[in-house]
């Protein structure tokens, strides 16, 4: 037993995948639906994905408008008018301009009939024999014209944009009550570990509490998936196979972490294997932290097996897990916000594997440095709240130079800036 | 009562305060309590804000753990280990361990007594004559020790910090299973105009869809603040004077839409001076768009009084509400994504105001480039659809050059980007 034991973990993993090796494995054979929509209250809409594209039912402005304070006019009435030499024009407050009248106007006021311009409050004067105005003013001067902004028929908003508060804005002019989002997907999310307690246990000793599961469940939330929360369980095949089974039901994905090291510890690699095909796609990926990261495929629905590592599993979930969740939500990209830092220090890398380096971005004179934050493991949890984002070290790189410029993707905000 | 209308008119805005003035009147006058703080479930803490430093009440680790998968052992029964000379080790399942003893471990499983390091296990082979170990460890390899992540007592998390998924991590890990977080502060939201009519609601001619308590609520959730609907109301001094009162007994802050121009538009701004003192500090801003907003105080409370154009309602809440919105949070400082940018052309200014310019952000090799949006009035709500950010023109530049660089502010996702 011991031997064979042995034989196993000596294996190791012979081969390790590139990322982009197994990020190409797995989309290759997962073929990724969009999820299916659903009409919602607009005014719940906020951080939705738009699911069909949304084409105007009217014009915007649905009238000719007046883009300032003012006077409405015909505009040739003001034709030659100079401070020395205004038009003297007739104030009305008719609905219908004639010749030399005008009607004072307000910003977004429609434009009376027989008006074709509007001159700013500021260029006339009102005296008693009439309105003066300084200046001469083209026809359409100072008026948002009907359909200007938006055209009955064109397209608005376009199918796999995630609804911001300005979109929203635009959703409201055109007067649409509901609209068409793309269902959340159901993310499960699974722990495992003998060692793993829940919150609110005290951990005995040689016991954690399980963080990941939070963790995950958080980075769902933010990206608009539904966290299915599946709880802890030992390393233990069967339980582990009947937790799989049930999320391959209720879900439209499975994260796991833990049990996926080479030897016995990957116990869920094999598991999976055992619950059908093809199963693991991708196992060990050359990525430094996230490992022992594995790919697997179960009834068409992807199952990514992250480390029991927190900070592993966290870039395990960053690379491979939220690329699906994208793709399931019909959103083509949406990259974290990043930013061109200066390395404040060397930073060591390991050759052949790509590294995500936590770093921490600040800003000091119009210009951001990127500190790296020293690691000895990666479960260290103080790293990731000390850090606010993250390098990438390529493969082909032996590491940073202090100084070296790189692009930063931040997790949390940058401090040190000042609005201008 | 012709004459008296102009006379009010032509008064204009005399005197627009700067940007810088504005804020710093409003906030010298206004003394700003940070809300209250309650206790929630840990889980639902996500994106809330923290009410008090949070100090580790246990170590992280909990004890002396393994960082890797290999063998506990004494590093000193290691000292001259090399592949062609390897110490040979007994192993052992005990949980202590004698002299030339080694114990497999894996990650994260705690250093049996009597262990100091841990050697990995692709520097190892076992053999039937025991375990081969060939390189030399020095104590406390390869070991994450107790409270090295976090020490009893240390600083966990500040208050202040709105928790990220990293944050929720490390709370979980600490056994927190309750977090005091600041409470939400209640927005009110009041649109005002004659021609505003309620989503859902057909407009008549000369009418719109009210947009901005959409906008505005939105903006509101996406800052963790809850907002209070008003509704609607038309340009009626008792009307508007009532919702301002029952805001001021509900809800912690105000803000307005629409009526805050000069002269009879104004109808927002002398209401709130004839509800309470010291009523409005700063009416007219030299900013672009957003001129005509004001801001107020009744009851020690702050009242917001925004243009009814939505463009201009945006920045006039991006500049002025929001840092309040902060401030009710206890969050010292929380920017948008920035970004430095070259303009792609050249970009007109208002010298003496500072110009919120609505930007297009995209990458290409590696460089960001913003393109102007043009528009001919503020009231352009496509133009927020096809921006996704701004840069902000000071008041002392008049205009940007094509190739001038700057920095951009995101309110939404930067296109073009890869990965790396």
């Amino acid at each position: 037993m011991l031997g064979e034991l042995v034989l196993v973990r000596l294996k190791g993993f012979d081969k390790l995948s590139s990322v982009d090796e197994a990020l190409s494995i797995f989309h290759c054979q997962l073929k990724l639906d969009r999820m299916s929509s659903t009409w919602i209250p607009t005014i719940r809409a906020l951080g939705q994905v738009v699911a069909d594209d949304i084409f105007a039912g009217s014009d915007l402005p649905p009238f000719d408008r007046s883009a300032v304070d003012g006077y409405a006019l015909r505009a040739h009435d003001t034709f030659g008018a100079s401070q020395f030499n205004p038009r003297i024009l007739k104030l009305t407050r008719n609905d219908k301009l004639g010749e030399n009248q005008a009607r004072e106007i307000w910003t977004g006021n429609p434009l009376p009939e027989g008006a074709d311009a509007v001159v700013m409050l500021e260029h006339t004067r009102l005296k008693t024999s009439g309105l003066e105005v300084w200046v001469p003013v083209t026809p359409g001067r100072n008026v948002s014209k009907q359909g200007e902004d938006v055209r009955n028929g064109d397209l608005a908003i376009q199918s796999g944009t995630r609804l911001k508060p300005h979109h929203m804005g635009l959703l409201a002019a055109l007067g649409l009550t509901r609209v068409s989002v793309v269902e959340k997907p159901r993310i499960a999310i699974l722990s495992t570990g003998n060692e793993i307690v829940e919150l609110g246990h005290k951990p005995g000793f040689g016991q954690v509490v399980g963080v990941n599961r939070i963790i995950i469940s958080c980075l769902c939330q933010e990206l608009g998936a539904d966290s299915v929360d599946l709880g802890i369980v030992k390393d233990d095949s069967d339980e582990i196979a009947e937790k799989v089974r049930g999320a391959l039901e209720r879900t439209e994905m499975l994260v796991t972490t833990g049990g996926t090291s080479v030897g016995h510890a990957d116990v869920v690699p094999a598991t999976v294997n055992k619950v059908g095909a093809p199963g693991v796609v991708v196992h060990g990926i050359a990525m430094r932290p996230g490992m022992p990261t594995a790919l697997a495929i179960l009834k068409g629905k992807p199952v990514v097996i992250l480390p029991g590592n927190p900070v592993a599993a966290f870039f395990g979930f960053e690379v491979f897990a939220r690329p699906l969740i994208h793709q399931m939500l019909g959103i083509r990209y949406e990259p974290r916000p990043t930013i061109v830092v200066k390395m404040t220090e060397k930073a060591p890398s390991a050759l052949g594997r790509r590294v995500f380096l936590r770093v921490r971005v600040s800003q000091r004179k119009g210009e951001y440095f990127a500190e790296p934050i020293r690691i000895k493991g990666a479960g260290i949890l103080s790293t990731m709240t000390q850090a606010n984002g993250y390098v990438i070290i390529p493969e082909v790189c032996e590491g940073l130079e202090k100084g070296e410029s790189i692009k930063a993707h931040l997790f949390d905000k940058v401090e040190g800036e000042k609005h201008v």
